[in-house]
């Protein structure tokens, strides 16, 4: 038998761990991997904490060289090559490498499609000006560091307060700028619950960060005496010495799309739960693909870091014959915006009514420790439920202290699919540093059990 | 309908726990309790704390007042009380007032039993040295305080490393003792798997905490120039200016075993799922009686403070003719050494194989945040899983940072009956501040997966 050959379009996490996976089970198959960018395999969550400092320099966030994944995975990594176009009609790609200027054919037997997602560009943002940044890859963050270095700016203004426009926020305040975020809305990551998207808006407040609401951008242009100028459409103004957009992401599909593969949910690549995509022949996961809701059971966009590298060992066993079956993912997202943490699994409650479910809220407030010990804080929990059955769908969690494990509690229970009454019977670790006797969540589901039921 | 007396012998959580329940249940009912100390309701898991004056005062670990329990739950409380006889065929008690002398007679409907527990005094210790000292209750700790305060110690043994004998070990250091620990065997909290065991130890070590090792009390004086000498059988001896002993408690059962009462596993009293005692009017829980473990499915004794508020809950419930049933524990602890924090819940691989059960232990390392994350360090997890079928049955953690409420995904995971595989499917959260992408609860289901199937 002829050696199989593997082609990974995008070296993201989901294509190096697929290529990763393929290769230790069947050893003997040709796998390569082209990317457009310089870094593959690199913690891209990372970048907020290399720009402000706080991790020392952008490449510690690489974890595998290229030439690592050559000398010891044997598998050929080819960084800047753009892959043109694939033609799964006689099974090849187009691919040029833009050092040198070729483009060649490459044949595959195998193909994974894991491009990733790109920063939606808001209208009137002209992504050309040296001023604007996005947070895309390594490179971005290193241009954005240089910039913080040689410039010296004093002024940022963020378009977009979702995950990476709230953790930038951070990171640039850090880094010593005044930061101005604008939101088009009255809320700050308006996917949240409200009550955790008003802590995060204290906090920014607390911390200094100006969130100005209610900001549709209109144009952006560079004033004579430098900086860069955003004109909102009400006629304001903001200036600054660089602008930051984080208005979210959307799959870089285009490629698969021109190759004939059917897209699904908000434009990414349809797969099944094996990760095939419409070619029996190509693979897709990722930010660039759909991915299988648990609770939903259907496919949805949610982009996130363990699903995109769970599906790439999906599509590295299913690669060499497998039938893996990616598990889904709960949407579960924590992040730290100074000194609060925000997480979420499951549904919001709005996410909830979409489906067509009779969902309530219950909101509650506990403490992170025993109430007498230093650095208890409150946490509020937003619980997302089943009116009648009272099924949980979802928790959201805000606070100072203990919440970013503590939303796996939750996320486990909603797998398990555990009752409110279950999770309130849940033998949680309990001393005074911790939690209170009575934990946050037990709190949350008797509270949660006697307001629904 | 006469309004009915129920009388709470032993006022600690669990009597505390079921009289409000029950009161708020039945406003109707006549609930007094009685205790021999003077504080009721308080966190006595903070004593280290007050002792080593992280938290302010003593009295802070009160939750609720005996004043506040009668006027705000209508519950009268008398303290100092000492109940020295129950007649079950008689449905009386006898019981002295300490400050009047009196002793008097009170009748009840239904009685709570719920004592507690006591420290054990190990063969050797003279408990009557005025240089000797016990964590039992509040006034312990107050008499602890006032000896630091008026005494200025500088030397502390500890007899014992269980999980009072490591608090206090730290409590004492940072109040500004040297302190030496005793352990009768090699290893400090022998309860826990020897990687937990041996990271502890090291532990104290780094902060000057020196363990004596297979160190067997024999007796204790106090030499003429003061201070407390420990000898030990092996000749050895040891002086301090304080002793303090953490060996262990047992459950006070000694007047319901009196009473005619069923005892059960270490002597602790005879309980069912619906906290009632062998006599059908009188009802136990707590750190006096046994308690329901819900992987063993079988009543044992593991005195632990949630379980002992919720069975007090149960005990309120069903005082008033409700059917609760208590759900059960893990064994589910977390404790606080110096910078570590060591956690488990479920079985040991002692445990396990006690029962029966052909357990192998699995260990893994694994960062508790992204690698490159500032506090990221490594997580020892031991889990505990039944050969051949891979059914989960304990896990334990050690680590500087996101042990304790990351130990609750595994205890509810145990709770839900959750495969390994459907351990390792779970959708924790990411962040870089807070977990690598591959938590070390999905790292080690993966690698037991590996391991044990």
């Amino acid at each position: 038998m002829s050696s199989q050959r593997i082609v990974v379009v995008g070296a993201d996490a989901t294509g190096m761990s697929a290529a990763s996976r393929a290769k230790r089970r069947a050893p003997e198959i040709q796998v390569e991997a082209y990317d457009l960018g310089r870094y593959v395999s690199y913690g891209a969550c990372g970048i907020p904490y290399a720009v402000s400092g706080e991790v020392g320099r952008v490449e510690d966030l690489v974890v595998i060289s290229p030439d690592r994944f050559r000398e010891e995975r044997g598998i050929e990594v080819f960084t800047r090559h753009l892959v043109e176009r694939i033609v799964p009609a006689e099974k090849k790609i187009l691919v040029r490498d833009l050092a040198a200027g070729r483009v060649k054919e490459r044949a595959y037997d195998k193909l994974v499609f894991s491009t990733g997602a790109e920063p939606i560009t808001p209208k009137g943002i002209d992504p050309g000006l040296e001023e604007v940044f996005f947070i895309r890859n390594l490179e971005d963050a290193q241009r954005l560091k240089s910039f913080l270095a040689e410039r010296k700016p004093g002024r940022a203004v963020i378009v977009g307060a979702g995950y990476i426009g709230l953790e930038m926020a951070e990171s640039l305040a850090k880094a010593g700028l005044r930061v101005q975020v604008t939101v088009r809305g009255e809320r700050v990551l308006s996917s949240a619950e409200e009550e955790i998207s008003s802590a995060l808006a204290g906090e920014l407040k607390r911390q200094g960060v100006e969130l100005v609401t209610g900001a549709v951008p209109k144009a952006t242009e560079r004033p004579a005496r430098g900086g860069v100028r955003l004109e909102l459409m009400d006629g304001r103004e903001l200036t600054a010495d660089l602008l930051l957009v984080g208005a979210g992401v959307r799959p870089r599909s285009e490629l698969a799309e021109e190759a004939g593969l059917k897209l699904g949910v908000k434009g990414a690549v349809a797969v099944d739960r094996l990760q095939r995509t419409s070619d029996p022949d190509i693979f897709s996961g990722g930010d660039c693909a759909e991915a299988y809701h648990r609770l939903l059971g259907r496919n949805t966009y949610v982009p996130l870091a363990l699903g995109a590298n769970r599906q790439g060992r999906v599509i590295g066993d299913n690669l060499v014959g497998g039938k893996s079956e990616f598990p889904g993912i709960l949407a579960t997202t924590v992040t730290k915006v100074f000194d609060l943490t925000a997480a979420r699994t499951g549904l919001s409650l709005r996410e909830a009514r979409e489906e067509g479910l009779e969902a309530v809220k219950v909101v509650t407030k506990a403490p992170s420790r025993a109430s007498y010990y230093p650095g208890s804080s409150p946490i509020t929990t937003c619980l997302i439920a089943e009116k009648g059955t009272g099924r949980p769908l979802g928790a959201q969690m805000v606070g100072l202290d203990g919440v970013a494990k503590r939303i796996d509690i939750w996320g486990t229970a909603l797998s398990a699919g555990l009752s409110l009454e279950e999770i309130g019977d849940l033998d949680l670790a309990y001393a005074p540093p911790y939690s209170p006797v009575w934990d946050p969540v037990l709190v949350t589901a008797g509270v949660a059990l006697k307001k629904i039921s």
